[in-house]
């Protein structure tokens, strides 16, 4: 990973430096944090950030309800609540999973603190230090940064353009079991892939499940994007053809992130385990939060809300690859989502997103080197592109700057001829189709 | 503890059972919360949960307050956050832990998702598999469950009814790593000791601290009660005479703890990492509920709030201590904590709290056996009463109920006889000084 380590110098002023435990030495400040200093300044177009643009929510209405749910329920949605999540929260979550062809019951849900602290759970009654999670190349890197914390071995698997390479799969548990590994679960986000936005077609899915059954690997589906398809409708989640999977889900982008509502969805036996870590980990996930949410799903047009989301994400998806497709120079190619937050970038031979981003900064356009989504170095060509929050006309423009920076950057290799040999890391991006553009 | 084990069938039909983690050995269903389904009905006087009284929130100004700030601040309050927790917030957390003599820098502040939380964290980055943490004996029960989470070993220090005694600690420190064991921190809860409701008076914390200095030794101080003093004013915390003390404070208490919101006051390097490990594991805390929270402390008068409650609480333990002084039989002693929300009672010998639960709930009472709060299978003659949560009239009518349990318990083992000798642990309670009613 693209992390910062801490410096040296920080390291000899901690006081407490051997007091620590183990699993901190891979906790670093995370490239997505550090970047967040920079785009975060106004006259930069910031094309990093996966926040949500939650603009269009009925602030006015939604105000009015808040009043109504304090005045009427207020005791209890401020008071304590159940470690696995109030019931009426776990029973509209069954609801809204129904929408992605998942068959649940209610009582094998636990509510987590956003879809992060529930990585966090599944991570920490499965993983022993030196265990393998198996996650897409490129994966999630605040999955990863999660994985990390509890010392888990991650090892990447394969991608085309319709996801996770099921051979590949195959090849890596077999491989890893006869090394002595203990693979603990696959880790997979079927659905516009963070950070590449690809998505696996349903056929995939089944064959990537069979391996999975064959070999008795766990298979942890994280889809916090899946309600966000723009073209037809999404597709049926793994976890809708395999009780087995244990399955995350989120209100963070279909309605709001502020209020930190996630979920898993887990076999009996593990979600009892589940809660018993919920419990240890936050007494109860946050009750008002789960008050407010289920008042919002009870009131107001949740469905009419997630189709303008969808709309106003498909105009913000529209401009960047658009903008990619006026403003990259030669040998760049792209993803085209069909949903979620963001399109991977695949730079000319010979660049690296990293050395670029300084330059990139200079022309007011940032992103998220490739690197930050590996486990192990690879990455350095690619660049993580999010479409999700600034406007159609600034996306547009900041493809722009990125056009101009990439092209300055080739023009100095033309003309100072820098050594690419050091970037064979390289070839393996996306594997056998590198150009899914 | 006191824990119920998953049944030897429960085992034994699940799937997963080679799969878990080593640390989910210690993740059993608590006391606490097999008690809940029990507490709950209707019929019976809880004297088990810890739940605060939050009934005198003024609900109809505070809903309003609520539609108000969606409508101007909803935009950021339910978008992501800081993973430290929001600026505004940690200031205003400053200007609380002022109430109790403690200078700090907002950025030495981290917001956790409840002090539950906080200790999650605190735990995570210090504590390797057997490393050791001492607490008060007893201690949290809660926080027990986190400190097992993390495969930590506790150790128990002897107290007093002036709390903690600094000749044990020492003696305990020094045995420790005299066996070779890594002492990481001392838990501790000077104000109102969860479960004992004792409290340390500023000698006592002087003399903790100087113990801990000297060995070097960290101490974490958890203090969600300090605030609901009773008569006279709080004490100075210790963090206000060490700024090494790592300091856990929460709103749940103060305010409502439906939002989940606590915090850690660290030194700058601990602050660092435990960023950084609150991004692993949940991104940021409830960012709608520190924006709440905010909200009330700007526009409500919440020390007047606080009054509020110290009255209320005052009214509920004036009950309970009235009520055991009027039906508890000969024998039986228990504490008088000046706030917080719990008495620690000592049965008359021969008698073992987790054995007499049944009858008491016969007579429609309910408590938590000492045992809970002991790592090590202590406390078998005590219980934990909470006052905090019924009507005087309730919790007065509570005590009648037990000292008739007790006392029918009491005529049992007149008639036949008991053997006392397996309750020969229970000589440790409270060490010297036994009966501090």
């Amino acid at each position: 990973m693209s992390s910062l380590e801490p410096s040296r110098r920080d390291t000899r002023l901690d006081p407490y430096i051997d007091q620590y435990a183990d699993r901190t030495g891979s906790m670093t400040v995370s490239a997505v944090r550090a970047l967040f200093a920079v785009a975060n300044r106004p006259e930069v177009v910031s094309l990093a950030g996966g926040m949500p643009n939650i603009a269009d929510l009925p602030l006015a209405d939604l105000g009015a309800s808040f009043d109504q749910l304090i005045q009427t329920k207020g005791v209890q949605a401020m008071q304590y609540g159940s470690g696995q999540g109030e019931l009426f929260m776990r029973e509209k979550i069954v609801e809204v999973m129904a929408e992605e062809a998942i068959t649940a019951n209610p009582d094998d849900v636990v509510i987590t603190c956003g879809s992060q602290q529930a990585l966090d759970l599944v991570t920490r009654i499965f993983i022993d230090p030196g265990d393998v999670i198996l996650a897409e190349a490129p994966s999630y890197v605040g999955a990863m940064g999660t994985f990390n914390a509890y010392q888990a071995q991650i090892h990447h698997v394969e991608m085309d353009e319709d996801g996770l390479l099921p051979d590949a799969l195959r090849q890596a548990v077999v491989a890893l079991r006869a090394a002595g590994k203990a693979v603990k679960f696959l880790y997979t986000i079927p659905n516009f892939n963070n950070p590449t936005g690809i998505t696996q077609p349903l056929e995939r899915r089944r064959e990537v499940l069979a391996v999975a059954r064959e070999l008795g690997v766990l298979v942890v589906e994280d889809n916090p994007y899946g309600l966000l398809t723009i073209e037809g409708e999404p597709i049926d989640a793994m976890r809708s053809m395999d009780p087995e999977v244990i399955y995350l889900g989120s209100f963070s982008k279909t309605f709001a992130p502020g209020f930190r509502v996630g979920w898993v969805l887990a076999p009996h036996a593990v979600r009892e385990r589940l809660t018993i870590a919920q419990e240890a980990a936050v007494l109860s996930p946050p009750v008002f939060s789960q008050f407010a949410i289920a008042n919002y799903l009870d009131n107001f047009d949740w469905r009419g809300q997630i189709a303008t989301f969808r709309s106003m994400y498909q105009a913000r998806r529209d401009a960047m690859l658009d903008g990619l497709s006026a403003h990259m120079p030669t040998g760049t190619t792209w993803t085209s989502p069909n949903g979620g937050f963001f399109v991977w970038v695949t730079l000319p031979e010979g660049l690296d997103s990293q050395a670029l981003l300084p330059r990139a900064v200079n022309e007011r356009v940032a992103y998220v080197p490739g690197t930050a989504f590996y486990a192990d170095g690879f990455g350095s060509r690619n660049m993580r592109l999010s479409y999700c929050f600034p406007t159609p006309e600034r996306i547009y423009e900041g493809t722009r700057r990125l056009g101009k920076a990439i092209a300055d950057e080739l023009e100095m290799h033309a003309t100072f001829g820098l050594d690419t040999g050091e970037h064979r890391h390289t070839d393996r991006n996306l594997g056998p189709a590198p150009d899914v553009s």
